[in-house]
Parts: structure tokens; C-alpha cells; sequence
């Protein structure tokens, strides 16, 4: 394929260069707007370029950093190159890259975890400051100069709207059938000024296929030609096959009561392996008719729209192990019409979550015996992801449910504990947990009734005796008796992990 | 003024009945759903008689109790009278009755604290399970058997739509000029059938007047004749004023920066004698044709409304002082075009909440140099009163700030603390924290950078370098360095004031 067929617009292919002579136009200290959402749709050429750059700068005794906005965490070429060379100094809204993990906590990098779906308003109300060069990944730029979005949607079309520069990566990898599968929508605005947005099902098209981007803005265009690099899935283990029962025999049981429609309501399935196996258990179970509205399209869902269950799924990006991307990538016109990729700020967007009734199904590390959650933070403090997608969809669900295996790191560590060392879902937004041990219904239960449930159904057997001991004497030595606490040990078997590397006595 | 005029359907006329017969069709059992929101619009006379009939059903050795389900607070003739009868198993959606508060704290009552926007929307999915008798006062029936709402909304449309029996308490000390004022939205349904709500301005109006009601549901009418029983403001101090003046001058310098129009944005403006004074410093402040959006509309409204400043309130109570109370129900035709009252699905609702871009602006108890707010559970165990609709506002507002004074108990709790013992409002949805101190604007800073600035300029001189030391130590020996912390000095300062009464070292 040349240069023509991907750059339609003859006057920006003078504007076709080397990644490295694109990498030059960023000065240290841009704000940078990047895109990508997990491993899909992010730039491959010109980041992997500037960390060169940067280390260069850094032994020449140039302290060259920048700040990175992108739509969700990235591939390593973007997140791990650019914090391999110490060369991000602030990062948002969500990483999942080992390396800035590794920087973000010992110190090194600076982070801001945001709900996804507030990223591009914030951006808009100047809450974030200002943004300097935006570097996004498209399959093709039109003769009309919009551009064909990529493999994810993420927070593009903010970044090619406010940012001051555009770079960006022409990707021939990417099937150029992937046209039309995208609905980017145009009616956002400030208040006053925000109106309804009409999507009223998860397959309703809003928007336009392409992004609008100021042909003047845009400062350099690298051709590259690299696939995306997601992670693989493994196979779902007993533990995940367990809870995905739990979760299905549940789903099976609100569909009887007639609190959800057979065919369900939209699902929202979080990232992770847990997840998946439910996608994979739909396959089997006795749902029709099924809609995704989601965050990310993962390997189970194509195995449950070629099982015929799943009719249409409405994301921001792919997120795929290697296999099942090239498998998509293969047959993308067999793909387009079930499936639809929008800017973040719609895939999750509270006034959508909250009309289409999603089933919100996201991970944990650990939930407390009243229900709070934690997502992100290990022993309080050491990030591990971020907090994602996973506010919008549990607080604005249908139904929010969270997902976890018992225990961690190998039965040391209980995810079930008196009080989390960090919370990111209050027990308001959390009405059903699934472990493999059983699902507690948290469902209009009072502080006390949801400990008693969390402990008896969710809790490993080797730490529901210590819980069960620690909400006795809870309801015998607390301050108040609404929801039971002792402040000195509330926190101790996450002290204790640190000291002797396991929560056991 | 006599039955006729209150009442205008003839039929319903033979319904009327004493309280004490109303009280009599109640089963010990029962879910019951009363209207009310803070001290407007309770039902006066049947809880009243209910508490004597527990009472005297508890005296025969009769274990009678109910569930009661609100709008928010009532009136002590509610909440208080049922409590101190130890009438009340189960309470939801939110307290501020000191009897129920203190039943609830020693254990003797199970209590649900929800988001006030989620109310309506999971009792309809069923999530909160069936609804025996809705208890409800209006302040008319018309003569086609719609009824005219009183002094607040809350959920009172639910309640009517899915009770199976109806109690109505047709109030004669409301002003009947009240009519009119109300907005009730028919247009709600349960997914897949939700569909954009149509209001793009706190004024739309997008629903009836009145409530609809099936008249065969309807087996008891009382006649009261009693006022809504508010509790009185406290004028501003210094430390409310002080906060008033940090937040308009904050205000000001984002309609200097351009991030908020010169007439601002919806105001929301939570409970208590800030919020208040906040109101009443908006009299003297540059900022002109203001409109609210919010859940109660109180006293410094009115002067807001009267000074020409303020152009419209939606909410869905109102919570005033009984001076006020009275001075709205004396002129009550010239204050009914100034302000609309709707059910709090729609006045707390995520989608408009958002939409509007409400400057949501509520108390705490305590937050934490991360920007982490507890605004419900003393020492992580007592409830105070319910996250409210804080978190509907918090979320979803187009900037999220929180206010208090930065000690409590006269001077020996710090507002500021290492970690809060309960999380009600993460930090993605605090952006301004202000005490009396100052005002920290934590808009796009990582957790580091968030304890720097709560710790200058939030927190009193007398803690800060208590608080500086705690900082310092976690950024050195915290297991991560994202968000340092030393789990076994988290909680300590709560545990030190549960032991000596003070957090004061
Ligand atoms: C919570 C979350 C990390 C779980 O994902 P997962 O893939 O099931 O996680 P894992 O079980 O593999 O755990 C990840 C790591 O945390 C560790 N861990 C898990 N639970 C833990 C706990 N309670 N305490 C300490 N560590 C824990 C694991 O051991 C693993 O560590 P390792 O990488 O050193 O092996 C993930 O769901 C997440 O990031 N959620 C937040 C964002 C989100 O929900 N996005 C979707 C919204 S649309
Ligand atoms: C947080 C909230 C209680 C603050 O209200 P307020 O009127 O300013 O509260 P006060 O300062 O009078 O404090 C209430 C009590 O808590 C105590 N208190 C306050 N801060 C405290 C702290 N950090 N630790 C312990 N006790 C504390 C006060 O001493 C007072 O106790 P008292 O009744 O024994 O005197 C109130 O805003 C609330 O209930 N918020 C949640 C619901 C909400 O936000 N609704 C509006 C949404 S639309």
C-alpha cells in the first residue's frame, strides 16, 4: 500500500516525515496528548523516537521531560520507552505499564488517576491546563482531510481539537476496512451549553465515521507500519471459572425475579481475566439478543458474537490478545457492523451508563466487610492500575458488581479485609462482590447485614474465622455501631503483609 | 377554609378519617414510604400516631416495628417520634433526627444511607424490595384526583406510583398558592426504555404540577393544619465567613481565567450554616442573574432571590428556618416563579447534573491530604447523617468543593487528617477543598503534590506540623510512594481522640 492510498489529502503528504525529525518538534516541558486505550490505537513511532531523544538530552546533562495525556494506559513502545528514559514527568489518566508503575511508585513520575469519562470535559473546562502537541495513531487521513480513526478512540478527537500542534502516525498495519466502524460525536459542548446526547441503544450511531482536525495544525505525519501490542489473555483457571458461575447463576436469578429482561440489559465488562471468563461463560448460558456497552472490546466478545449471543458491542478501543487482534484485524469488514468504537467520553459517559441500565461487571484487589472497594492502590499506597473506567460504570450502572479471586498472591493475602487501605467505590455503588467462594446480594442491607454476608459468602476459609472474630469485637469496642470498627486493627493485617510478607497471624 | 376546598374530589371526601384510624391500617411489618426531605412536607399526624400505637403495642408486649422509607430527613414528628418508639427496623435514604441517629449508633436500628438520586430508580427496579403503603402529604386533591404536592418533592412519585395503599395527609397550613410551583416528570422508565430527560435549563419545565394517583389506592385522608418544623440558621460566624470569602474570591478568579461564565453555573449548594453563609455572601458578590440547581432551597436563598441576584432555584424541598418557612408560605404567589420544585430523581439526576455543569458546593466532616472526604462516619463508625446527594452532585458537577472549618470540638479534632476513617468522596471528585484557613485548588495534581497544598493551606496551624511530619515520614518509609502512607499511624489520631478526647498529641 503506498502513500496515496493511506493520505488522501495530497496537500499533507508534503507534511510526511521520519519519526525521529517528528520527535524533534516536541520541546521539553510539552504537554503532550497522546492516543491510545490499552494496547491499541497508540502512536508506535514518534514516542518510541522522543525517549531516544531524551536519553540523549539526559547524558548530555539536559533534564528534557514531558507530560503525557493519553486515553487510558498504552503499549510499551509509548508508556514503557518514554518512562524507561525518565522522560515523563506527569502522567494521566490510567497506566498499566509495569515500568511507570515501577517509577510512579518509588517517587519518580508524577500521577493523576482520573475517571475516564471526565478527562475530556475537564480538559475542555482548562481544568488540566493547557496542551501542547497532540501525537495520535490513524489508518488514513481522507482527501477531505478528516482523518480514519484507529484501533481505539480513546480522548483523540480532545486532543486533535485543543491541542496546539498535531503529529500524526499514518498506521498501514491497521485494515482500512476499519472505516465506518467508528461514531465520533460532535455535539459535546460547555455548559450552558450541553444538550442531550441522543443515543438512546447501544448500537445507535451519533456522530461521524472520521475526525475533524485543522489541516494547519498539523506539523508532521510519520508512516508506520507496526501492529498493535496487547497482552495475552490465559485461559480462564478454576477460580475464574467459579466466579463467572456465580455470577451467571445470578444473572439467570434477576432475570426470573423479572429484575432484568431476558435478553439482560447492556454489559460493561472491566479488564482482566475474571472478566473475560464470564464473556466466555455467556456463551453458554441461556441469554439472547445480547448489547455490549463498554469500555473495551475483549477476546471474549468475539467468541460471543460468532456464538451468535452477543448482537453488537459498543466500545472506545479493542483490547485483544495478539491472536485475536490479527484475527479482527484479518476480517475487520465482518466485524464493522457489530461493532462500534466512540470517544471515551461517550463509551462512559454517566448520562449513557445511567439510561442504558449497563450491568456493570469490574476487578477488585480488595473490598472491606461493609463493601468498599479498592482498585488500585496495594497496601494503601502502591498504585497499581487505576481507578479507569471502573467509577463510571459502578456508580451508574443497573447493577454494579465486582469480581475478585479470595485471596492474593498465593493465600498470603486476603482480598477480603476489616478496612481497605485505599477506597475507590463506596459501598453505595457496590451492590454484589463474587469471589469463588459465593456472591454476597449487598442489595438494600445496612452496615452490619452486608458484613455478615461479605464475610459468611465471599471471604477464603482460612481468613473468615479472623474477620468473623474482628466484627465481633468490632460490635462489642466500637465507637459508634452503625458500621463497626477498630481503628487499631483496622489497618493491621495490611501492616502485617508488609512486615512478614503475608496477612496471616 | 374547609374540606371542599382542599379536597376537590367529592368521592374521595368519605376517605377522610382521624390520624389515629389512618395509624390503625398499618401492620407491623410494614414498608412504609413517607414523604419528606429535611423538615418540609413530612406527613405530621399519622407517624405520630403510628409511634403512639407501637408504643402501646410494645407495652402489651407486642414487637410492632416498621420500615420506613424517605425522601431524605423529616420532622422530629417522623423520624422522632417513631425512633423514640422503637418503631423503626430498617430507615433509608438519609437521617438527621438526633433520636433515630442515636438508635442507629447503638445498634438498635438498621439503616441504608443512599445516593438520593438512586432511591426512586432501584426501589423501581426492585432492588430495594415491595412498598406496602405509601404515607404522603399534599396540600390538595383536585377535583380529577390529581394531588397537589407540598413543601417538598422527594420520592413522594414513587411512593404513589407503586404502594399498594396510599395514606394522604392533606396539610391546610401550606399556602394553597403553592400550586403551580411543582415540575413532575412522567417520562422515566426502567432500561431499555430510558430515554434523554429533556431539561437543558435549571427553569425547563418538563413534567405535571401534580401527582398522579390511583383514588382506588387511596384507603385513609387526614386533615392537618400544622407548619413544616425546620431548625433555625445561626447567622455566619467568623469561620463560616471566612470560608464565604475564600470561595467567591476562588469563583471570581475562574470567571477572570474563563473557565466560568460571568453569571457562573447552576449553583448547588449543600445543608448546614456554610452553605448558608456561602448564599449570603453571594448578595454582595459581582456575579449577576444566577440560577440554582440543588437539592433544598434555604434561607440565604430567598435573600439571594430577593436581592435580584438570584433568578431561579430548582430543587426539590424546602429547608428553611421556621421565620422563613413562614415568610415563603405567607407571599407564597410572588416566590412561585422564582423556583420550581421536583422530584430529587430529576433535581439530584447524574445526566442533568452534568449536563447543566452544576458548581457543586457541600460540607464534610474531615478529609485527608489526599483529598479524600469523609462526610458521614465520626471515627470511621458513627453516622452523622448520610452522604445525601453529595455524591450525586459531587460526581457529576462541573467543579466539585467541599468546605469546613478546619477543626472540630472546639479546636481538639483536626478537619485535616492523615487518612479519614471513612471514604464517602475520593479524590477525582474533590477538586477545591476550603477552610476557614484557606482554599486548596487540587485540579490536576498527583497525590503528592495534593497533601503539599491541604496541608498548607487547609489545615490549622496547631495541626500542620503534625501533619507536615506524618508526610514527611510516609514519603520515606510508605510500602509504595504513590500516595505515601504508614498504615500503623493512619487512624491513629481518631484512635487517640476515641481514648483521650482530643486528637492533640
Ligand atoms: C483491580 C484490577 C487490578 C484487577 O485486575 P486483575 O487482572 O484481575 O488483577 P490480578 O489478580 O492479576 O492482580 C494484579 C496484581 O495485584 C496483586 N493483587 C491482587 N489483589 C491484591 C490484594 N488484595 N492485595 C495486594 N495485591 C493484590 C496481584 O497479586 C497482582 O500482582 P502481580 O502483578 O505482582 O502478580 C483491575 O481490574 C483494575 O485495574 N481495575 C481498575 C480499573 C478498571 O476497573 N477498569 C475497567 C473499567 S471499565
Ligand atoms: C458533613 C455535614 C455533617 C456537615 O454539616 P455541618 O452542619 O456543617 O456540621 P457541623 O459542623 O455542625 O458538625 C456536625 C457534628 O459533627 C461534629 N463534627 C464535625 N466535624 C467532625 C470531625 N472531623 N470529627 C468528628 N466530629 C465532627 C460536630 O462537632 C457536630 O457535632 P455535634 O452535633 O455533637 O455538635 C453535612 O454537610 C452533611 O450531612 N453532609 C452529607 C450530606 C450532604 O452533603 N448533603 C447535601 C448534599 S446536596
Amino acid at each position: 500500500m503506498t502513500t496515496q492510498d493511506r493520505i488522501g489529502a495530497a496537500r499533507l503528504r508534503a507534511k510526511v516525515m521520519q519519526a525521529e525529525d517528528a520527535a524533534a518538534l516536541i520541546p521539553s516541558g510539552s504537554t503532550i496528548g497522546l492516543s491510545g486505550f490499552t494496547g491499541s490505537g497508540y502512536p508506535k513511532a514518534v514516542p518510541t523516537a522522543l525517549a531516544r531523544r531524551i536519553k540523549a538530552a539526559h547524558d548530555a546533562g539536559d533534564p528534557f521531560r514531558i507530560r503525557a495525556w493519553t486515553g487510558a494506559s498504552t503499549g510499551p513502545e509509548l508508556d514503557g520507552a518514554l518512562a524507561e528514559a525518565d522522560g515523563i514527568e506527569f502522567r494521566l489518566p490510567y497506566n498499566s505499564d509495569p515500568i511507570a508503575r515501577a517509577k510512579i511508585n518509588s517517587g519518580a513520575m508524577d500521577y493523576f488517576d482520573m475517571h475516564l469519562s471526565q478527562v475530556a470535559p475537564m480538559a475542555w473546562q482548562g481544568f488540566l491546563g493547557p496542551l501542547d502537541i497532540a501525537v495520535i495513531e490513524v489508518t488514513g487521513i481522507r482527501s477531505d482531510g478528516t482523518l480514519v480513526p484507529s484501533s481505539s478512540v480513546g480522548n483523540n478527537k480532545t486532543w486533535l481539537d485543543r491541542a496546539d500542534k498535531v503529529i500524526l502516525e499514518v498506521n498501514r498495519w491497521q485494515n482500512p476496512a476499519i472505516e465506518g466502524m467508528h461514531d465520533i460525536y460532535y455535539g459535546t459542548a460547555l455548559p450552558p451549553n450541553r444538550v442531550p446526547i441522543p443515543l438512546v441503544h447501544p448500537g445507535d450511531r451519533i456522530g461521524d465515521t472520521g475526525f475533524r482536525c485543522d489541516p494547519d495544525r498539523i506539523v508532521a505525519i510519520v508512516e508506520t507500519d507496526a501492529p498493535d501490542r496487547n497482552l495475552p489473555f490465559s485461559a480462564p483457571d478454576d477460580t475464574a471459572r467459579a466466579i463467572a458461575g456465580h455470577l451467571l447463576e445470578f444473572l439467570g436469578h434477576e432475570v426470573a425475579r423479572g429484575r432484568l429482561p431476558p435478553n439482560l440489559l447492556p454489559i460493561q465488562s472491566g479488564v482482566g481475566n475474571i472478566a473475560n471468563a464470564v464473556l466466555t461463560g455467556l456463551i453458554d448460558a441461556p441469554f439472547e439478543q445480547l448489547t455490549a456497552y463498554t469500555e473495551v472490546i475483549q477476546d471474549g466478545m468475539l467468541d460471543l458474537i460468532d456464538s451468535g449471543k452477543l448482537r453488537l458491542a459498543s466500545a472506545t478501543a479493542f483490547s485483544l490478545s495478539p491472536e485475536a487482534a490479527a484475527r479482527v484485524n484479518r476480517d475487520m469488514a465482518q466485524w464493522r457492523d457489530k461493532m462500534i468504537l466512540r470517544p471515551q467520553e461517550i463509551s462512559n459517559h454517566p448520562e449513557l451508563i445511567r439510561r442504558l441500565g449497563c450491568i456493570a461487571m469490574n476487578g477488585l484487589l480488595e473490598a472491606d466487610i461493609y463493601g468498599n472497594v479498592n482498585s488500585t492502590h496495594i497496601m494503601g499506597s502502591r498504585i497499581q492500575n487505576g481507578i479507569g473506567g471502573s467509577g463510571d460504570f459502578a456508580r451508574n450502572g443497573y447493577i454494579s458488581i465486582f469480581m475478585t479471586p479470595s485471596t492474593a498472591k498465593g493465600g498470603k493475602i486476603s482480598a477480603i479485609v476489616p478496612q481497605v487501605s485505599h477506597v475507590d467505590h463506596i459501598p453505595q455503588d457496590v451492590q454484589v462482590i463474587v469471589t469463588e467462594q459465593g456472591l454476597a446480594d449487598l442489595r438494600g442491607l445496612s452496615p452490619k447485614q452486608r458484613a455478615r454476608r461479605i464475610i459468611d459468602t465471599c471471604a477464603h476459609p482460612d481468613f473468615r474465622p479472623a474477620l468473623a472474630d474482628y466484627f465481633d469485637r468490632a460490635c462489642r469496642g466500637s465507637y459508634g455501631l452503625h458500621a463497626p470498627s477498630l481503628l487499631n486493627e483496622a489497618l493491621s493485617w495490611h501492616q502485617r503483609f508488609i512486615e512478614t510478607g503475608s496477612m496471616r497471624p
